[in-house]
């Protein structure tokens, strides 16, 4: 089923093909400047530091839905190994296996691609089996270091957890912004919670996977009116799954990484974050949250930290 | 070969175990309080971010020296992959395998241990082949957002790369600080460039491993005196090697892991760094460079990030 | 919970220890003599080949159930790559991640120890974190290449499956036996065929884990008096599961492997062999199933063939 | 550069397409047949079992040269773990991570491709990132038990090793083939020495690589005249390498897997087998060399095993 004419409407208004150069890699991260970055720290106030990832485990959110993209192995390869003889300094090393997009990460701009094309107009045929993405792999996002906003829908919805299915219009984000009490702006990274990860908090993978709340067809606009730099929520698929239109597969990664050219993040844990901004009484902060730079990478883990 | 009462002396000379409580996993991360974390943020100056993780590729740093810690290996598991039929969105995602220690990296506290035990008195047999680090593991590290402070020992030097085998003493560090025009104090974590990195980004992973310079035997007293909350430098070893003491392999790390309790770095990419605060006439930053939680962990990739 | 008396007295039955030498890694093994070999090889008689082992892939026979036993993870990492340029010949390679012990697979004699012993007396650090099994590693079988003698325990029961939790005695293998035509013998293989590899091949996973039919504690020894080789079957656990005795886990396990130091097979795919037998009406063959030489590997896939 | 005259005209002598059937995936193992595997079992004289596979290491035949081609990397993630309480009987476990043709292997008829096509004019497309081979995939190989010669070119010529760059020659072949004392036929699997393996064992992983002796474009018509089933040596890159013609790289593979659909081996220890088959004055044996079944692999590790 071809892409229809509404996707086709929306993606012409979100386009940032050429913004930044015909060359560009970095999208909407061009949007994090110096002065993005100097008014990001000023916004420390208590100095608390919140960690956003999920712990890598085997046990982790991927139920076997996604082809491929397997739960973190870890394996010992050695245990106090008395390298240099008995009595010396003992070694422990491990290694693992894992999906790239396994846990708490960041999509790279090749991620996905529609009607041919990623982001700035490259062809489909730059991601190979032999070298990954030989352009606009993850090791090309330059540092997150930016202001983070939290957009707290399901807290402004006054739920502990939004409804699977439900799809987030530019209404939610609207609300969630008042409740934040600060207009996100250029350069500004959104964290939007739903909720839905306490399904896998209290141990419910499939649960967690679908039916999930995410983000409309409608919210790209949102994000692009205000030059948002990357956007990252708590749930598995990022946009409302199933899809809501029937058909439509994952047209806001193809708006967000194909069109505007701007990361996304899935299976942020925003829990603790959500109380820690309800305590403080303010939902702007620090965030650090640069991807590791996998080489021909789609996607990578993150461990990413919101400052107070 | 047993270890020798020099060591013995040192290590009583540096121990933090029970400073914290006799529960404490966090170790020198403890210095980063919130009064830290507030200074750190108000160093930032320029909002120039300067990335410090080495790429994570196939053809990385690790030349076989070390069992087992392999070089990141990067699969396709779908390209381009209309999931949902002909003309849909197309996914693309991937896998790894790697040592969690084989590139730009934390070691955990449970990266080595002497005489049978890890920091606080941990027993040895708290690392398992079946869940690894059952304590101390990678993933019970705080947050790792502080003032960074570079000690650019060769460039302190007059000299672009340290000689293989130099072992940094406390009067390098001193000269650095110097250098730097700051003085290390609590919380900091200090990153010790001695160039060494130059070799592998040559292209000669061999000379890069050994003879490598690094920290020396004395160092240890120098961190702990400015309660330092984390060490990281641009080498594969991260002390001299091979060593200072014929046939005592790693005193550092048990100094620094086991008596100190505190997290070291390796194959930190100091190199842009060091440009960057020759260049702004400053050594001290906000970094951020907190480890991804690898549950069992004995180390783990980090991609730190200066900002200047 | 101690191992209780009863499984104490049948160790001392089937003990193998000594039997070849201190220093024995081949156990029941060296049964197979070239005499055997030899008369093994005369059984052909229609050349057929049954294959025995299940398709490796992601969708494999493990649930996770048994923690870190991972299915294939095959993964591409060159599709069509003209290595030398457009128009020259062009390579596709692959990899795989993978539990040795999570498809069609023999146990190594360090698969499973008892009481701090592994065969032959061997102290259970022989198995080693840096190097795995430094004793009695997968790599030390010796080629399997034999007569094998099907089973036919379901068959001989008037069943296609025999039901869950059904524990094999010895008449239940007398019946077999009698049903084959033949009488098993020393260096000979059994494959023993309980049906229940069916839940699997009909896409239920979790009812082919438990409660499965399997040996019971009582067949051991039935396997000592006639001087088997080795035994495999078409379960996940071997034995019956849940275990016959509460509270007694795996004790065939240890009988086999610990005490007669006797590889066993699991998830060997029996159907396509019960059809072909009954067909040619004979249950007698040459069997080839080696191991891969894993070094220090406590097991190992292996792709297995009945010649009729 | 385009495949020359002279391959193409190789090529149209040698192609098997269409001969077994339009969809057939099998190519030359179609001609094992009952009566040839009948035929092999009658060879067995001695009894005698030589392993032909090399260990499986991290410390393996791969010396980097083929990007992705991992050794294997084996660890452990149980170790004589009780998993059900003190005392009870414990195990161990372990994973692999290695490339399908690191070690002793057969390359699926999708190891390679030219113009586009592969065995009986598949097109290129059929290997996947997802799903790897859709087709032709190792997993669809025939059980390899069969008649086995060795063609021991190394000892024919009076030399322990075959000089790096040694284009065998069809007179190579017949000189070995009158030392064998036997005609080479129908459905015979081919073991061809080099003695090039000798210098892995000696530790030198680069010598091995190359400069190789291997197989010359003029021996597949000696193959195909002969109606082989299988071809393996004792090399890591099965034809004299580097090529014999400048920039035509790999023409043995493509004669044999696309033309031909012929399987062929690579990394074969013939060592042992050099000397069994001198000591028994005979060169035709058993052979029982089956593929693990890799569902969609290019390739597979093999353990191969001559029986005298």
């Amino acid at each position: 089923m071809p892409l229809p004419q509404e996707f086709h409407d929306l993606a012409r208004r979100v386009n940032n093909w050429g913004r930044w150069g015909p060359d560009d890699e970095l999208g909407t991260l061009n949007l994090i400047t110096p002065d993005v970055v100097r008014a990001a720290a000023a916004t420390v106030r208590s100095g608390r530091r919140v960690p956003l990832a999920l712990p890598l485990q085997q046990d982790g959110v991927q139920n076997g839905m996604i082809l491929g993209r397997v739960n973190p192995l870890h394996t010992m390869v050695a245990i106090n190994h008395e390298l240099f003889g008995p009595g010396t300094v003992a070694v422990s090393d491990d290694t693992v296996t894992m999906g790239l997009q396994a846990a708490t990460h960041w999509d790279a701009l090749t991620h996905v691609s529609h009607s041919g094309r990623f982001y700035n107009g490259r062809p489909a045929d730059i991601v190979t089996p032999h070298r990954g993405a030989t352009a606009l792999g993850i090791e090309k996002a330059a540092p997150v270091v930016s202001r983070g906003v939290l957009l707290d829908v399901a807290r402004a919805h006054g739920t502990a957890r939004l409804p699977g299915g439900h799809a987030i219009t530019p209404e939610d984000l609207d609300a969630a912004e008042e409740l934040a009490g600060t207009t996100v702006r250029a350069g500004d990274v959104v964290l939007v919670r739903t909720g839905q990860l306490q399904h896998y908090l209290a141990g419910d993978r499939d649960a967690y996977a679908m039916p999930s709340p995410g983000l409309s067809l409608r919210t790209p606009e949102w994000f692009h009116a205000r030059d948002v730099a990357a956007v990252a929520n708590d749930t598995l698929v990022f946009e409302a799954f199933p899809p809501e239109i029937e058909g439509l597969w994952l047209p806001v990664h193809a708006l967000h990484l194909v069109e505007m050219g701007m990361l996304q993040g899935q299976n942020w844990n925003l829990e603790e974050l959500s109380t820690a901004c309800a305590e403080e009484g303010r939902y702007a902060f620090l965030l650090t949250a640069t991807a590791e730079p996998f080489v021909g990478g789609t996607g990578s883990p993150v461990a990413p930290v919101a400052v107070l």
